[in-house]
C-alpha cells in the first residue's frame, strides 16, 4: 500500500525532524529498512507518508467546483476557497462548462491543469474513479474523494471501492476517502499556542467535540477524516502526526482498521517518539462491532485483543468522546511529571474525602505529606483540619494571602507531582480567589495543576475567563475525567520511559525448531496428543516423559522406564474430550494396574469407535499450578498468544490475558499480573510459589510458534501446563494442535 | 432516637399523603407498629419525623442575630431574613445587648420568646448546649446549630457532641447539626415546576452542584445539610422527603452513617413509596473511608456491604457528583417507562454505532426494529443507511419535515420506551432543527426522549435555550451519564414493581432452633467441628452422617454404621488448619484403614499438642459443587450473610456475594447470580446442575442464624458446603463457629 515513491521524502522528513526536535524526543533509532519482514511475513517497518503538501498545499484543484445558487458543491467550493486563502494556496477550479467559479478562471478538465504544479485535488464528482488517471497524468500528489456509496453500502459498493483503490495504487497518487468530508480543511485557530492535538476520525460528526476544544483554548493542528480508507488509512496519519513538532498528542476515533499491523507499526512510531495517542475504539459489544462494521466496512477485531494491542503500544483507550477530549488535551499540553504523587486540595473536608477516595480507586497514589509539611500547612490552616493529603483548608484561608501560600507549599513538596483541586460549587468570594491563585501558581511551577470545575452551569466567569484562559492549568468538568486523564498522563510517561520496540527484536528468520515442526504438520487435521507434544518439544517446551505403546506388554515396559506412578491415555488424531470418555487413567502404581488400564482404554476406544495410534504411558506430574497457554487467531491482528489459569473453575471464569506478537518478556510478565487469580502463582495454603520464570519462558516459546506456525495452525492449546514450584520448570501435560 | 411524640403527626402526614397521592404511589401498607423489633432486637419500623415546620416555619428565632458591620453573624442573619421573607416566616432576633437587628425588635434571651409559637431556632452561638434547655422551655420545635468543633475534631469534640445529643434527647427538640450551615435556607426557585429533587448532604460544598441544577431548569424542593447528625440524621430526612408529594427523587451525598439500620428503614420507606434515591457514598477505598470518618466521625462500613445494602433497598449508588445530578434529575422527572427498549437515533452512522456500543455495554437493550418499521423509516431515510436500531438518518432528512416524522415513527414503535439522540457536534442548520423536533416530539409522547449535547462548549443557544428550556427532554452532557441514568431509571421501575419489604416478613420471635442452639454456645471459644455441625443441624442444615469416637474399635463400628467410604478428622475446640496439619484422612474403605487412620490422627494430635475431644468418622460426600456460606460482622449494618464459591481458587479470587439481613428468597437467589463463577452451579464439563434451591435454603437458614445468634457468635463459616446435583440437597462438610 505504501508506495516506495514516498520513501525518500519520508527519510528526509525524518532527518529534518531529528535536527529540529531530536533533543526533545530522542527515542531509539528507527530500524527503517523498508520491506523488512518478520518470520511470519508481516512488515517490521512502515514508511511515513509525507502529507505536508496535503495539509499545506501550494495549489489546490477543485474538480466539480461550482458557484451556482443552491448547488451543494457551491457551499463546499466556498469553504475550500476560504481555507485555501488561509493556508495561502492557489485554487484551480475545474468544470467542463464554466469559464470561472467565484471569479477564478476555470479549467475545463484535469488535463488543462498545470502539470506537476497541483499538490491536492478535491473531487466533488459523484464517481472519482475516471478522474484518478487524469490526475496522475497531471502529476497531482494528493486527492480527496467526498463521494459516498462505496464499502459503507454493501458488497457492490465494496467492489467499486476495490476498483478505486486499484486505480489509486497504480496512479501513485495518495487518496483520502471516499466517503469523507471537509473536516481536513476546517478553520484551525491560529491564535492558540503550545502543543496541539492532531485528530483522526472515521466519522466527521464524532470528531466535532475534539475540534470544538479550540473554543475552550485548546490548540488543534490537524484533522484527518479518513472515511472509507480506500488508500490513506488511520495508520498513515498516526505516523505522520507523530513526526510533526507542533503535535503534542493524537486523538483518534476508530471504528475498525484496514490493517491491524499497520496500526501497530504507526503506534510503535508514536511510542518511540514519545507522542501520546488517545483513542476511542468502537466494539466493546457485539452490537457495536456489527454496527461499526456495516458503517465503514472495516474489521473490528475481538475487543480484548484490541485492548491488549493498544496497551502493548501505549495507546490510551477511552470509551467516551468527553474522555477523549479531556485526556488528549492533558496529554498534549502537560509537561513530563516530576513525581507521581497526587495531592488533593479543597476548601471542604467532604470534597477532599470524596476526591481522595475516587483518586485512590482510579489507581493514583496520594502520598501522606510529611510531618514537617503538615506543620508548615498548619501555619495557615486551622489545626483541627486534616492536611496530611487530602489537604482541607476549611475555606477561610483561601480569602487572603494564605490561599496562595498553601498552594505553593503543596507544590513545593518533592513527593507531589500533581495538585488536583475540585471546585465543587462556585462561591465567588472564595472560588474566584482560589481559581486566581491556582492559575498564578501554575505559571510558576513545572508541576501539574488540575482544577475540576464542578458546577453543572459552566457559564461562570471564573471558569470561562480565568480557568479556560490559562494554558498551564488543566481544567475538567468532572472529577472522573480528571482522574482518567491524570492516570493516563502518568502511565504514558512511565510507558515511554520503559519502551523498547518489540519490532526491533522480532525474529526475521525461522528458528531451527521450525524445520522439525514442519515435518509434524498434518494439514487440515488435528494432531494426536503425542505429535502435539513433539511439536512443543521441538520448540523447547518441556513435556512429561512418555512413550506411545501398542501392546499391554510394551505399556508395562514403558511404565518401568517412565517411572511409577504413571498416567495412561488414549492417543490418536481427532480425539477430543478424553476425560469425559474415560480415556485417561491416572495414578497407576503397578504393572498389573498398567495392564488392566491398557485393556480398559482399548476396550473403551473400540466401544466408542475412536481411532487410536496407541496408548500413551506418561510420567505423572503433580504439585504444580495448572495454567493454559495457547494461540488464537484474530481477524485484525492475526495469531495472538493467550495465557490463563487452568482447571475447571477458570474455564467458568475465563481468567486469561492476551497479547499480539511481537512482544517481549516484559509483556509476557505483564500478562501474568492481569490475571485475577494471579495470587495462585505466589503459593496459597502453604504451597510453594510457582516457577513464574518458566511460565514466562513457555509464553515466549509459544509466541515463537505463533509467529512461525501461525499460518499453518488454526488452534494451539497447552492445557494444562503444569507450572512446578520455583526453580523446577513447567511441563505441558496435554496439548491440542489443529493444522490448517 | 425517634421520640414517640412525633408518631401522631407522622401518621397524619402519611394519611394526608395517601389521600393526595395514593393513586399515584399506592405501595403496600406500612407495618407501622412503633417499637416493633425483629428477633435480633433491631427495629422493624422507624417513625417519620414531621419536618414541615422545620422547612416551612411560621416563626424563626435567630439566637445570636447581628447587624453589626463585619461580623460573620451579620451576613448569616441577612440571609436568614431574606429566606424568612420568602417562606413567610416571622423572625425573632435574640441578642443579649441589642434592642433591634435590621430594624426588627430583638429579644434579650430565649426566655423572652413567645412560648410555643416559635417553630425553629437558628443557633449562631459558639456553644449551643446551654441554649437547648432554654429552647425546650420556650417549646421551640426545631433547632439548627452551625457551631463546629465537635466530633469532626477528635475525641474531646466527640464527647462534647455526646453531651449535646443527650441534652437534645431530653429536650424533645429536634436538632440539625452541629457543624452545619445555611444550605437548608437557600433560595429555592419557585418558578420551576414538576417533580423536584430533594437533597441530603453531609457536606455543604458537595451539595452545591445538585443545587445549581436549578440554573439548568431542574426543580429543587429541599436541602438538608446534616452536618454531624447529633440528632436528626440522613435517614430522618430520607423518610420525610419520601413522603412529600412534590419530591420526585432524593439525592444524597453520604460519607458515613450514624445508624445503618435507620438508613435501611428509611430506604425501605422510599422503596415502598416508589420514590427513587440516588446516593454518592464515600468509601470505595480505605483512604477514602479513613478520610471521611475523620471528617464527620461516622461509621463508613465495608464498601461491598454498603453496595449490597443499597442495592437491596433500591438505592442507586453512583460515584461522581455529575452522575448524582444527572441520575437524580432523570429519576425525578421521567414518567414510568412504557417499554424497556432503547432506540439510538443520530445524524451520523459513526455516532449511532458508538452510542449503540456503549448503551449495550451499559446493559441497555436495543431491540432490532421490525421490517415494517424499517420500511416506514426508509420512506424518509436513504435505503443504504441502517435503520434497524441504531437509526442513522445520514443528516439531510433532519433539515425538513422528515426530521419530525422519523422521530415520531421511532417513538410510536411499541418495543421502544426510550429514544437517545446524541448531538455530538452542533451544526446549527441541522442540529438546531433536530433539537427543536425532539423537544416538540417529547411534548406529545409519554416515552422518554434523551439528548446528549456533546459539545464541550455548552454556550450554544440550542443547548441553553431549547434543550434546557424543555421539561420533557432529558438533556445530558456526556453519553456515559445518559446511559447510567437511563439504566438506573429502568432498574428503579423494575425494582419498585417487584418490591416486597423484607421488614414485613422478618422474624420477630426466636425459632425452636434457637433453644437448641443456645445450649451449644461456648462464650469466648471456638466450637469443635462436631459441635458446630450440631448447631447447623439445629437450624435444619444437613451435615454428613458422622460419629465422634474415642477409640479405634469405636471408629470401626462407627464406620460400619456411617457407611464406607468414610472420612476421619480430628475434632476439638480451637483446631484450625486441620488439612495442613494432616488431621484429615479421606476415602477410607476398610476397617483396617480406619484403625490405621485412628492411630495416625491421634499420634499427630499428640505430636502437634492439639487437644482432641475425639475423632470424627464421617460419611464421605463427593460429586457436588463446593461453596462457602457464612456470617460476618459489619461496623455499620451488624451481621451479614455471605455466599461464595469454595475451593482453593476461589479463595484467591474472592468470588462472594453479601447481603444485610433481613432479606427474602429473591435476594438469596440474586446473590448466586452475582458470582463470577456462577456457571459452575449450572454444571460444566458434563457435570449435572447443582441443587440451587437447596443452596438458597441454606443461605436463608444461615440468615436465621445471623439474626438469632448474631450477637453471640463472632464468626460462622460453612466451608465447604457441598451442593449436590439438583434434587439431592446440600451438605455442610465442615464448619467453623467462634462464640463471642
Amino acid at each position: 500500500m505504501l508506495g516506495s515513491t514516498h520513501g525518500t521524502l519520508t527519510t528526509d522528513a525524518r532527518r529534518a525532524r531529528v535536527i529540529a526536535c531530536g533533543e526533545q524526543r530522542p527515542g531509539p533509532v528507527v530500524h527503517d529498512q523498508v520491506g523488512d519482514l518478520d518470520v511470519s511475513g508481516r512488515p517490521l517497518y512502515a514508511d511515513v507518508p509525507d502529507l505536508t503538501r496535503f495539509f499545506r498545499p501550494e495549489s489546490v484543484a477543485v474538480i466539480g467546483a461550482s458557484d451556482a445558487e443552491g448547488r451543494p458543491n457551491t457551499g463546499i467550493t466556498r469553504q475550500l476557497l476560504a481555507w485555501a486563502e488561509r493556508v495561502g494556496a492557489r485554487v484551480h477550479p475545474v468544470h467542463p462548462t464554466r469559464s470561472s467559479v467565484f471569479g477564478i478562471p476555470c479549467a475545463a478538465s484535469v488535463a488543462e491543469l498545470p502539470c506537476g504544479q497541483v499538490d491536492l485535488a478535491v473531487l466533488l464528482v459523484a464517481d472519482p474513479l475516471p478522474v484518478i488517471e487524469e490526475l496522475a497524468e497531471a502529476k497531482v500528489k494528493f486527492a480527496v474523494a467526498f463521494a459516498s456509496g462505496f464499502a459503507e453500502t454493501g458488497e457492490a459498493g465494496a467492489e467499486a471501492q476495490r476498483r478505486l483503490a486499484d486505480a489509486v495504487r497504480r496512479s501513485g497518487i495518495r487518496l483520502l476517502g471516499p466517503n469523507t468530508n471537509l473536516n481536513a480543511f476546517e478553520h484551525f485557530r491560529g491564535d492558540l499556542t503550545g502543543p496541539a492535538i492532531a485528530l483522526i476520525t472515521q466519522s466527521g460528526h464524532q470528531g466535532r467535540p475534539v475540534f470544538s476544544l479550540q473554543e475552550l483554548g485548546i490548540r488543534l493542528s490537524h484533522w484527518a477524516p479518513t472515511g472509507n480508507e480506500a488508500d490513506l488509512e488511520t495508520a498513515d496519519f498516526l505516523s505522520y502526526f507523530a513526526e510533526q513538532p507542533e503535535v503534542g498528542a493524537i486523538a483518534c476515533y476508530v471504528e475498525g482498521l484496514k490493517d491491524g499491523r499497520a496500526f501497530l507499526l504507526a503506534a510503535d512510531r508514536a511510542a518511540r517518539r514519545g507522542v501520546p495517542v488517545v483513542a476511542v475504539k468502537v466494539g466493546r459489544t457485539e452490537t457495536g462491532a456489527r454496527t461499526a462494521a456495516s458503517h465503514t466496512g472495516k474489521l473490528t477485531g475481538a475487543d480484548d485483543v484490541v485492548d491488549a494491542a493498544m496497551r502493548q503500544f501505549g495507546v490510551v483507550r477511552v470509551d467516551g468522546l468527553d474522555e477523549l477530549q479531556d485526556t488528549a488535551a492533558l496529554l498534549a499540553r502537560a509537561r513530563a511529571p516530576l513525581a507521581d504523587g497526587v495531592a488533593v486540595y479543597s476548601i471542604s473536608g467532604g470534597t477532599g474525602a470524596h476526591a481522595a477516595d475516587l483518586a485512590t480507586a482510579a489507581g493514583l497514589r496520594l502520598p501522606r505529606l510529611s510531618e514537617a509539611k503538615q506543620t508548615e500547612l498548619h501555619q495557615w490552616i486551622p489545626s483541627y483540619l486534616g492536611v496530611a493529603n487530602p489537604v482541607d483548608n476549611g475555606g477561610h484561608p483561601v480569602g487572603d494571602a494564605r490561599g496562595r501560600e498553601i498552594i505553593d507549599a503543596i507544590l513545593a513538596d518533592p513527593s507531589i507531582g500533581v495538585l488536583i483541586c475540585p471546585v465543587t460549587g462556585p462561591f465567588p468570594p472564595l472560588s474566584d480567589k482560589l481559581v486566581g491563585d491556582l492559575v498564578a501558581a501554575a505559571e510558576e511551577t513545572d508541576k501539574l495543576v488540575c482544577v475540576v470545575w464542578g458546577s453543572p452551569v459552566g457559564t461562570e466567569a471564573a471558569y470561562r475567563e480565568v480557568l479556560l484562559g490559562s494554558s498551564r492549568v488543566a481544567t475538567f468538568r468532572t472529577l472522573a475525567n480528571c482522574l482518567t486523564a491524570v492516570r493516563a498522563w502518568l502511565d504514558h510517561h512511565t510507558f515511554v520511559g520503559d519502551y523498547h520496540s518489540p519490532f526491533d527484536e522480532a525474529p526475521r528468520t525461522p528458528s531451527p525448531s521450525f524445520r522439525k515442526a514442519e515435518a509434524l504438520m498434518r494439514p487440515g487435521r488435528q494432531l494426536s496428543e503425542h505429535a502435539a507434544k513433539q511439536l512443543l518439544r521441538a520448540y523447547g517446551i518441556r513435556v512429561p516423559r512418555e512413550q506411545l505403546v501398542t501392546s499391554a506388554a510394551a505399556a508395562v515396559r514403558a511404565a518401568a522406564q517412565v517411572g511409577y506412578p504413571v498416567v495412561m491415555k488414549a492417543s490418536g488424531a481427532q480425539i477430543a474430550h478424553k476425560t469425559e470418555l474415560g480415556l485417561v487413567k491416572i495414578g497407576l502404581t503397578s504393572a498389573s494396574q498398567v495392564r488392566d488400564a491398557y485393556r480398559e482404554l482399548t476396550d473403551i476406544a473400540r466401544y466408542e469407535s475412536v481411532a487410536l495410534d496407541g496408548i500413551l504411558v506418561c510420567q505423572m506430574v503433580e504439585q504444580g499450578v495448572e495454567m493454559v497457554v495457547g494461540v488464537t487467531h484474530d481477524d485484525l491482528f492475526g495469531p495472538t498468544v493467550t495465557v490463563g489459569l487452568g482447571g475447571i473453575l477458570v474455564e467458568v471464569l475465563h481468567d486469561a490475558a492476551v497479547r499480539v506478537p511481537p512482544f517481549g518478556e516484559d509483556q509476557a510478565r505483564a500478562m501474568l499480573t492481569e490475571l485475577r487469580g494471579r495470587a495462585l502463582l505466589d503459593g496459597v495454603r502453604g504451597r510453594p510459589p510457582a516457577d513464574r520464570d518458566a511460565l514466562v519462558e513457555v509464553v515466549l516459546r509459544v509466541q515463537r510458534m505463533a509467529l512461525e506456525l501461525g499460518e499453518s495452525i488454526s488452534e494451539l492449546d497447552i492445557n494444562p501446563l503444569m507450572v512446578l514450584p520455583r526453580g523446577q520448570g513447567a511441563v505441558a501435560l496435554d496439548a491440542l494442535v489443529v493444522c490448517k
